[in-house]
This record gives structure tokens, sequence and C-alpha cells, in this order.
């Protein structure tokens, strides 16, 4: 009987904000211990601002044993071989919020306002705490190193070959880069270097936005007390800044310089991809009207969809709707993930959210999207899984019509 | 023998830059004097930047009369009856980049480093003369009158007020607002309000987008010099920054509050739309994964595609691919536009471009795309303009299959 292997692409995970202390610098303790009060008031904060606090503890409520998977060895096997997860790849921020890494160093980086070295510190806490958490299971655990990319390159460079030697398989860069230069800059090509030579994928993990913009300033002046729509135009805008860096680097010629240079945007649904390519490939083909332009393409020997499909990968927790798309999109371009121990994911309900999702779909497609392509772009050793698959992995009968 | 109405809801106007001297109140004409040349060769330079110098000046070559109707009354209605249009809506910039009004008071508004003051007397000049020419044929021409509503809405308001006397029938403003706040912001309710009351619709015109962030900055420093890739980039995000606005606006209920206001995105293409509109929908529709954001929904009673077609109309020179996508775009919804004197738009071969484009598509959604949605948009009187659309409309006969 064949079994499904299922590799997350995004899964979540972090210590509870107090022991991150012992993975610090000694010399960032003190300014931990004033900041950590400060980041826990925050957080209980916003939940209060946005009138989720209640629909969070009630998620949470009776399952605290298997939330603690966010930072747990033992229960977080527990957790992903109940959903029938044979590997994952892990960002932080485990528990919604609950679980950062110290001095703005989470999914939400760059941390305005935030010294560049004390987020270093921070990252480098998380990255240190991940490599171990990653070596317990090396075979199951593709660890994302949080590298601050846009302040000093060579040290993010030197960040990268750290996080390789230490067992991390990937990176995660700031999805925005405020008053610093884009990623077509010239002056990122040291770490498209390190991230080719060494085969590690780097990650855009939606949640970053203009949420200044959407929200106002914090606390709001008289006028920004009356701001409205804030949420929704978050949540319209958010995967147009996830995908963002991929119109730099394409147009950039990134990935014309270093065609092995992989990337995945994870989180940021993948709805927009065949009108993201469309545009693209339709501004790359000439047409009249865009000759008072100049030339704009001869750098690219490739179509942008060409490197899309060469270069990229979608990692999401998928809805019907992008499964319907998936000839659209690229079969080959999507990689599942449950999300754990987020509440929008599909954790605990795994099992039927994949009974619903693709029926009808055939399972070489299945096999692609729930697993083969994330081993091939991260480099998982499937014959390791195979026996793990053979015991925890889905039955794959039950997607045959 | 039934004739086409055609309004054209993109065609632009403009002196040549040294003669808005005398439309300018005179405590500015002596810094006009000396930011003139600096303008003049400011246009040279990113010419010959984008190598498209040639390019611009062959397609000018031979036309040099057709395109004086940039500004020229007798000549801009021979070329209009020569492409058979009869009413058009008026945007600044007339030959591109060589009539942009005073100060950076164009298209590209608001001109960042420059005084507000002077950006205010740049537009108030532009208004003032293209009144007058508006005044010259006031059944053929909506004049759209710049307004910068980011600074002084009081300021702003009055304008509008102003625009309205003298006969100018909507605006423009910023689609950039910088660092100023968005457009769900209260703050600009007194404009909304005004707008709405004497039914001026708001245009946001494509142009703007993140320049510095693709270019660099001018002069290029050591490293900004190798930057490549930025006009793709461009390309392919101008028509997001100029539909954004409307994702604030809707989201901000703004069109809840003011179900009379009018807004016009022009020139940023059409085909953006049913993936915009989906996006929207989707986010206010509630679903599984949402919850922990709170409730960002109950504030507006329709949902998002419900104000776009009551509120919201597209200026475009469309292309075949967006008159096959009309029925998800919105027949209603969409407004042709000829662009000129612009060489990306369909003059001087508009009936060609017709005859190419509307194929195969019935009369009557030629009718409302061609021209009736426009009348109906800006008001203009088609019984006024009956009897010249006899005389140079393209017949109808030639579209039916």
């Amino acid at each position: 009987m064949s079994r499904l292997m299922m590799i997350s692409s995004d899964c979540h995970a972090g210590l509870p904000p107090e022991r991150y202390r012992e993975y610090l610098d000694p010399e960032f303790r003190e300014a931990f211990d004033q900041a950590l009060p400060i980041q826990v008031a925050n957080t209980r904060e916003a939940e209060k601002m946005f009138l989720v606090q209640e629909i969070n503890e009630e998620w949470r409520r009776g399952r605290d044993a298997e939330l603690s998977g966010a930072w747990d060895h033992d229960e977080r096997i527990k957790v992903l071989d109940g959903d029938g997860i044979a590997g994952e790849v892990i960002f932080p921020d485990g528990i919604t919020e609950m679980n950062s890494p110290p001095f703005g160093a989470s999914l939400g980086l760059p941390a305005r306002g935030v010294d560049p070295k004390l987020q270093w510190a921070g990252a480098r806490a998380h990255n240190r705490w991940l490599a171990e958490l990653c070596q317990m299971a090396p075979e199951r655990r593709c660890g994302v190193a949080l590298v601050l990319a846009l302040y000093d390159v060579d040290e993010a460079v030197a960040e990268v070959r750290w996080a390789k030697a230490n067992g991390l398989r990937s990176i995660m860069i700031p999805v925005m880069w405020g008053e610093y230069p884009a990623y077509h800059h010239p002056r990122y090509t040291p770490l498209w270097n390190v991230c080719e030579e060494l085969d590690m994928p780097i990650h855009f993990h939606s949640g970053p936005a203009e949420q200044d913009t959407y929200f106002g300033t914090w606390p709001p002046n008289e006028e920004d007390g009356t701001l409205v729509g804030g949420m929704g135009i978050y949540v319209s805008e958010v995967a147009f800044f996830v995908s963002r860096p991929l119109t730099f680097l394409i147009w950039g010629g990134v990935f014309e310089r270093h065609p092995n240079l992989k990337v995945a945007v994870t989180e940021g649904t993948a709805v927009w991809v065949p009108e993201f390519l469309s545009l693209l490939d339709h501004r790359y083909g000439a047409h009249r009207g865009s000759e008072k332009l100049g030339d704009y393409r001869s750098h690219l020997s490739l179509k942008p969809s060409e490197y899309f499909a060469r270069n990229i990968r979608i990692g999401t927790n998928l809805k019907i709707a992008e499964i319907e798309q998936r000839h659209e999109i690229g079969v080959g371009t999507m990689m599942w993930g449950s999300d754990y121990p987020h509440p929008e994911g599909s954790w605990p309900e795994t099992s039927e959210r994949l009974d619903e999702n693709f029926k009808g779909v055939p399972i070489e497609d299945i096999r692609a999207i729930v697993g083969g392509n994330a081993a091939e772009f991260y480099g998982f050793d499937t014959e390791k899984l195979a026996p793990l698959v053979d015991q925890i992995g889905p039955e794959e009968d039950r997607f045959r019509a």
C-alpha cells in the first residue's frame, strides 16, 4: 500500500520569549532583560487592538501540549506524525506572535527603529536555537535562518555560511527594504553568490506590508484615531509585498547571472501567480507603445515566466482555488504547507483538508505538490524519509477517483 | 446610417513650457524664469538616459502641425475630428514630457522636493489655461483640474470649487501620497464631500511609481551606476500604484459614506481588474483563518466589487485582451481613450485600431465602451454632440459581423 510523502513547506517554531536569553551573546542580555517585558506587553496590546484576544485564547484552549511543539522536540514529532507530515521547513514565530525571537528579529523583519546590532543579536539567538532543534531530527527538518540582508552584506554572507555549517538549510531575508536599496541592486551580489554556492534557498515569508500607512502610527494622534479600513487594506496588499522582491530579482537579471539561485515565496497564497507572470511576460515582449521607454529587455535571455519556473517556488497552505489553477501557477512550482502551529493553517485537520482540496486531482500532481517539489527544492533525503512515510503518510488510494 | 459616438477618456494638453508664464500669479514668475531652463534640460537629459531621444524625434517628425493640437484649439479640433472623436477628457502633459505645467505640477505630481506653494502655482497656471481651452468647445471638452490633495485639504477644496465654476468638469489628485496620509484617512473627507456635491469625478492617472527605488537617485553614486532592470520593474509595477488608491478608498469606507462619489483610474490598463476584484471580494468574505484578524468588514454594506461597479470607472487605451475580458472587468466600467497626443496611444490610427480591437464585439458593448460610459460618467450632453457625431463618428455598420 503506497503512502504519500508529505513535506510542509511552511511551519513555525520559536522559544517562549524568556528562553531566548541563554542563546544570546552575553553582551546583549542586559538589553534583552529590559526589552522582554515591553515585547510581551506589546503582543498583548496588539491582540486587544484588533479585538482578537478571545479568538486566539479560544483556539489555544486545551491545546497547550500540542502547541508546545512550537519549541519542544518530542511534542513536535508527535504533532507532525499525527498530521502525516514527514518533513518540514521551519520559520520563526511559533504560536502566532507569542514565540518571536528577541529585538524584532521575526517574520516581520527588519524591525524599524531597532538598532541593527540588536536585531542581528536576536536573529543569531534564534538561529542557534533552531540549529539545535533541527539537529535532533535532521532528515525531517529544514531550518530557515534569519538573515538581515539590508545592513552589512558581508555580515549577511557570514551568517549564511554559519547557518550551512550548522545544519540550517535555507534562509529568509526581509520582504520590505524600507530606505535601503531594493533587491535589484548590485550590493547584494555577494549574498546571491553564497546562496548559490551553498545551495541555500532564500525565502520571502508573508507578513510585512506598509502597516504604518494602514493603521497609523502608535499611539494614534487625534486624527489617526478615526482611521478605518486598515486591516482590509492590509489583507489586500500583503501578497503584493511578499511577491514584490521577485519583480526586482527577475528584471535585475539576478537569475540571469545566478542560474542556480533558489527563491521561495511563502504563505503569500499562489492566486496571484498567473496574473503576475502574464504581466511580466507581456512587458518583456516588445509591443507598440513601449518603444518610447528604450531597451529594457535585452539583458535577459529568458522570459520572466521561464526564470520563475526554473528558480522560484511558492510555499502555501493551498486552497481549492489554487489547486484548480495549478497548471497556470505551475504544478512544479507549488509546495503545500500546513503552517503549524498557526491557527490559519491546516493543523490539526490536515487530513480532512487534503481530502477536501485534492478531490479529483491526479495522484502525480498531489505527490509533487504536497511533498515532491519541496523534497527536490530543499534537498530532503527521500530515501531516509521512506520508512517514516510508510508509517505516517496518508494512503494514496484515498485520492484515487 | 448610424454613427458611433466616441469620447476619449484619456487625452492630454499642455502649453509649450515658456507660455505658462502669463498664466502664473505674478509673484511666481521670477521663480518660473529660473526653473524653466532646468525643466527643459532635465527633459532632454531623461530622454538621453533612457536612449529614446531618436525614437521620440522620429515619431514627432512631420507631425508638427498635428502635435501643436496639444495646445492649439483649431488644430486640436481638426485632429479629433479626423480621429472620429466627439468628446474628450483632458489631462496635462501634452506632447510626452514636453508640455508639462511648471514646478512639477504634471501627471507625476506631487513633485518631491518642490515647495508645495510652487506646485500649487504651477497647477493653477495649468488649470487657468485649460479652462480657456475647454471654454472654446465646452460640449466636447471635459478638462481635468490638477488638485494637490496632499497638502492643505481646504486649499484643495477651494480649487475644486474654482474648477467647477470655471467650466472644468473633473479633477486629478496624486497617485502616490509619499509621507502624507493615504486616502483612507479622514482628513480627506472635505475633498470627497465637495467632489460628490459638485459631481466632479476624481482621477488617478498612471505614471507615478517608486522611480527612485527602480533607477536610483540622480546623479547616480558609484554603486547605483550599475543598477539594471529599473525600467522593467517600472512597467511591471506602475499599474499597481495607479490602482492602489482604490484599495484605500474601498476599505476606508469612502464609497460607503459617499455613494455618489466618482473615481476613475486612467491609462493603467484594465487587465488587473478581475484579479483585483476577486482578491478584495475574497478578503471581504468571511473565511477560515481570517478570524484571528478581527472584524474588518462590517463597516461596509456592499462587497468591494459592488462599490467598484457603482463608483469606479477605468479609462484606458484598450487592447484586445482587455476587450475579451470585458465581462469580468465590467462592460459598464471600461472607457476607451485615444491618449492623443502620446505615441503609445491610438492616434493617428484610431480607426484602424478600432477595427482590429472590436471585431466580433456586439455593437451595444462597443457603444458603451467607446463613448456611452464616459458620456454618463462625465455628464457629456449627448444631444448637443449628436450633430457632430453624425458628421465625424465611425459608421456602426462596419462593426457588425
